[in-house]
């Protein structure tokens, strides 16, 4: 394929999801990929499957990926540092600050290391298939320190792009106090939150709505890798869950004295506060003040959801997000239809038209 | 329609969206409805939109369903009790306990009392249509308690049914509980979770995926309401809550030294409660290990998704459950579908031989 923009032979190091992900995309980009696993049956699967080839004497690759689980990536990129001097070595840990610091403790020469962060995770544990379309449209971090610059690592941008995800830039620092904002933290509170339920009776689950569930489906995560992450980015996580915690006390001094003024005070702000905290988040979901939500109500029997859609597209209306809502003991189901705002009276009339029934015009 | 089961005349009392849904539900179903308000616009509103009529002197109501904020609801059943000596009455504000305590308090007459709580709410707060068919599907719980029979609120559990909603008896005690685990709880630890993205950076906040979406979307919830609701559950939130905050201590304290052995370990252990709390959800969604995902890219264009399930429906598949996966920076999707585990890899086969991707068979 001519429209590749890495022109460097690739070493990938680990062969778990990530590493053969990518040795999968990047081979069927026509790169030449050689994949090495400290366990040799892990390689020879990766092998196999076509994530790249076995290692040869003469093997020159300008660039290394380092895919192996954080607690052990700073340790296994000094060594590729070493053994491949002419090369540029990254690694996919979720974080960064940690493997950079060991790194510079060891003396390993910065000026060729870059790491980097694809957000592509899946939050369910388990042995997942890797897949050469991981990546696409996922936003990748390329997470700078000041021993090297991006220019330099313009390879690895090369092999993100290559790969169909998009490359963003941000200091070490500032991406692990993102991630630790967006996705740790998360799933901490959701963790703890899932945990609660552990002493609930069935009769109080059977009512779990979509709240709970959305609010907890993180909690199923992998406990051994997120030990790793967590560790790792220990100072970030806290300095997000200290202040919560602080909002917490507030929270249960008022939930013990709900009578007194100040009690419904702390509570209405606390609540105004996760208001605009959500208000925050970009993207097409729910929260998202650019969308109109239609909501539709479906049998829960083949075909209906796919006419719904079909007629929508009729209708020439772009839906921009969709989410289904099951009544578990019931044979029905609500689609809730998100649409530009121009458009959602008029799909609203067509489909009432069409004999759908809606739940509510606009909310 | 003669098969209703409902005979009484019904009294609704509250035009905001239950009381008003309500009306329009059991006028639909030929139900002789009164319906009131303090306010009379609000009364005129929903008498034009078709939710009941207006009080005559003449009327002899079976059953009073009291429709109005959690903070006053004792207060109006404990005059309806009085004004109607003849009828049934029933609330429908998501707390049990704190109104029958009143209402005991004020030495009303509860044997003609039984609270009940639809559990029918919409986590987005704004005015919002009533609908006839609000309820369809929804559980609606029966609130029990010493002073009265099942068997004596049958008009009740008629209405329910009549509704469409799933009517499920529980002591009021229980509900509260309940709901504080798998409502009420999960309310403050989204907002408290989605207030900390107040401080984050434009670009932390660009990473944000789906997991920070999930678990902060009903943070976006009325705080007026929430704040009533949060005050008459107060003891049962801070039951739930209390222990949570006991492990947010632990998790902090192994943040604050993720090196000592001890710390891991605190981590693992509360990663797996986490994993074991969120099994215990019932319903289609996410966790339901009785289904298997199937991920499909699609592209982020009119008619896509309704061509993909239309062809699911031609291969006689039944769809479980679907969510849609944005990236917000280029037009792809993912669309994952649900669905028996018999029936998976037929349909992963079918659907890659109609020529659509698949990121990963099963997970």
């Amino acid at each position: 394929m001519n429209d590749r923009r890495l022109a460097e032979q690739v070493r990938i190091v680990g062969s778990g999801l990530l590493g053969a992900s990518i040795g999968l995309g990047l081979t069927a980009r026509g790169v030449d990929v050689i994949i090495e696993d400290a366990s040799p049956s892990a390689r020879k699967l990766a092998i196999a499957y076509g994530a790249g080839r076995a290692a040869a004497a003469d093997d020159a690759p300008g660039l290394v990926v380092v895919a192996v689980p954080p607690d052990v990536t700073a340790d296994v990129v000094a060594g590729e540092l070493e053994r491949h001097p002419g090369a540029l070595v990254t690694d996919v840990a979720s974080v960064k600050v940690a493997p950079l610091d060991e790194l510079r403790a060891r003396g390993a020469d910065l000026s060729r290391y870059l790491g980097t962060h694809p957000m592509a995770g899946r939050e369910r544990g388990g042995a997942v298939s890797a897949r050469a379309d991981l990546f696409i449209g996922r936003p990748w971090i390329l997470a700078g320190h000041a021993g090297i610059t991006y220019r330099r690592a313009a390879a690895i941008e090369d092999m993100i792009l290559d790969l169909g995800a998009v490359p963003i830039e941000m200091d070490v620092a500032d991406h692990d106090r993102s991630v630790a904002l967006v996705s740790h933290a998360p799933q901490l509170i959701a963790t703890l939150l899932a945990s609660r339920l552990r002493g609930g009776s069935g009769a109080a689950l059977g009512l779990a709505g979509q709240g709970l569930r959305d609010t907890t489906r993180i909690a199923s995560s992998d406990p051994a890798l997120w030990v790793q992450i967590l560790g790792a980015n220990a100072a970030a996580v806290a300095e997000v869950l200290r202040p919560l915690r602080e909002d917490l006390d507030a929270v249960l001094g008022a939930l013990d004295a709900p009578d007194e003024p100040g009690s419904r005070r702390v509570l209405a702000e606390t609540l105004a506060a996760g208001n605009d905290g959500v208000s925050r988040i970009p993207g097409k979901h729910g929260q998202d003040k650019r969308y109109t939500a239609i909501v539709v109500k479906i049998d829960d029997k083949p075909g209906e959801l796919a006419r719904l859609l079909t007629e929508i597209g009729e209708e020439d209306v772009n839906m921009e997000d969709l989410r289904l809502e099951h009544s578990p003991e019931t044979r029905v189901g609500f689609a809730e239809i998100s649409v530009v705002p121009e458009a959602a009276h008029r799909l609203a009339e067509a489909l009432e038209s069409r004999g759908w029934t809606l739940m509510e015009a606009e909310r």
